[in-house]
């Protein structure tokens, strides 16, 4: 028995908004390509913590503080958070968000996390169950080369194929919308004087565990590549659409090599996306200068990039319609050390101008 | 600006049923008060795996495979699936749920998950985004040990406010409603010869995290307590109910110790659970003859003894409202060994006899 069409994606009738955002980012990604476009850059990464993982925490804290006031929102008025990071038991979320007091759910996808909060956080606005929700995730290239790899003081050597985790935190504030049926839909949000949002979460695909058995942990790309490639291929046949109905299609942090890898899987099912990809994790770091290898990686680099580079572009109008698709490896060092594969899971978000 | 009433919880209008449900545990939890209660009680703790990561995975894939054949459902009908465990990247989920090729949602709430997974799974059927979704937590006690405290081998002695994490996992398959003005909203479920559930999830109340700046990561009762009684409280208010108004308010895993605060807590805000209250960390062991000190946790206890004990009585009638109130303690080593404090979470799931 096959899984039906549209069974892993959702359109929404009353599409919600993404009412505001913000990102924070460290001292690298302020001197890349995107450097200008974030909210805040922050010079000293450890963002005057003593740990790597309260630095990481402050950025959620901050990214999220920072999107409520854009939106004009205060905490008490968002009913639900949706949260997550890379670092074990997701401690950057739980010491982050602590003082908002908005009641909270803790998720785990890996670099697909920022996927899985919009996705959530739109599906709880959509059913009525919230006017607003946040959505934030986190990585930080401190905390996380100590979870998987080696402390920094180690100093290890990196592959050419391993990424760069990109210290930097996105939040997203959804907020309900009208009527898909002509309507413009904004009456909710304009109230209390907010801004109109033109942006809007039409639909969402939500990925299953793609396993092609690759081992290589210093190799997230490749290991990531087939779960975008089946997640894409899934939302197209689902939305009934073709990479043409989209200005971008933009993965989350597949990087130079897992970005090749999914143009030759869509290809070999005749889907041709050349000229429609973009990848995060190759937008926010310079690869000729920044020495960040495959690219950039980790639960803030597509959050970061959503909100400083794709959300204005899609909220001028000069990008009507863009599918984003986050990436996650879903590995741990103690599954890396028994010996097991890096499986993936991407999720994918359907961002429309209105 | 305070929260206002009902900003935390969900009254579902069509609330979603309990169709099937699941329970795999180990040896020692097969040898308590509920042994004769579990569906499969495996002697091997290694479950026939080489590690006990591996192990648990292998009690997620068959706790989901019980709730599936128990409930008649085929993978490919259940549209999303909200799982989670204790494990560092919540390996054991990823690991385990694969082959069911499931749309995932990953999810951390330390032991209060399965209360996170029973809300969001309820709230997608609810919402109409589905007619069925999976609900899945586990935990492992070797796994356990060795992610927060000392590898079995090393034979550490454990303080008396300890918790023994229980090994074992519980599955829930949740169903789409009918009305609830009256009518039976038995016909999807029915559908395909189907058996009728008599299980509701009737809403739900979505905790904060709870932070009393406990520090101590061997008395998880204790750093749990606050929030249990935050969420109770809560739930009680947006609910518009009292205690009288439950045969049984049944947090996750409090233990003895943090079973004995919350009732604390609670009596200094006029709430009186005495009668009312059962724990299900003190419920799945044996205290005097089983030498597990302050009780059972972990993200297994309280799905299990939901399954094997909680769900049975309501099913029949015997309990026609029970308030399942899951605890989680917030914290990883990295955050214990940083000298940071242990928050806790609770989430509320208010489950009526139909």
């Amino acid at each position: 028995m096959e899984r039906k069409q549209g069974e892993q994606s959702i359109q929404f009738d009353q599409a919600p908004f993404i009412v505001s955002h913000a990102s924070v980012v460290g001292k690298k990604e302020g001197e890349g390509p995107l450097g200008n476009a974030f909210d805040l850059v922050n010079p000293d990464d450890l963002f005057g913590k003593s740990t790597w993982e309260e630095a990481e925490s402050a950025m959620q804290k901050e990214a999220c503080l920072l999107a409520l006031q854009k939106g004009k929102t205060e905490p008490e008025e968002v009913r639900f958070l949706f949260g997550g990071d890379l670092l074990r038991q997701g401690i950057a979320t739980s010491m982050g968000v602590e003082p908002f007091r908005i009641p909270l759910f803790g998720l785990y996808g890996a670099c697909s996390t920022s996927g899985e909060a919009l996705a959530l956080g739109a599906m709880t606005v959509a059913g009525g169950y919230a006017d607003y929700t946040l959505a934030v995730t986190s990585s930080h290239f401190g905390s996380a080369e100590k979870e998987f790899r080696f402390p920094l003081g180690y100093a290890n050597q990196r592959p050419l194929s391993a990424q760069w985790t990109v210290t930097g935190s996105g939040a997203f504030l959804l907020g309900r919308g009208g009527s898909s049926e002509g309507g413009s839909g904004i009456e909710s949000v304009l109230e209390s004087g907010k801004e109109k949002s033109h942006v809007r979460i039409r639909g969402v695909t939500i990925g299953k565990i793609v396993d092609y058995g690759l081992k290589d942990s210093q190799n997230m790309g490749a290991c990531m590549a087939p779960a975008a490639a089946d997640t894409i291929h899934r939302a197209l046949t689902d939305f009934q659409m073709t990479p043409d109905s989209f200005d971008k299609i933009i993965t989350g942090d597949l990087g130079y090599i897992g970005s090749e890898i999914l143009l030759d899987i869509l290809e070999k099912n005749e889907i041709v996306l050349q000229k429609k990809h973009l990848d995060c994790g190759k937008l926010i770091f310079d690869q000729e200068t920044q020495d960040t290898h495959a690219g950039g990686s980790g639960c803030g680099c597509a959050a970061t990039t959503l909100s400083a580079y794709i959300l204005p572009r899609l909220w001028k109008g000069e990008w009507k319609r863009v599918l984003f698709v986050p990436t996650g490896a879903l590995m741990s060092t103690v599954s890396f050390n028994e010996g097991k594969s890096v499986p993936g899971i991407a999720h994918a978000i359907l961002l429309e101008h209105c």
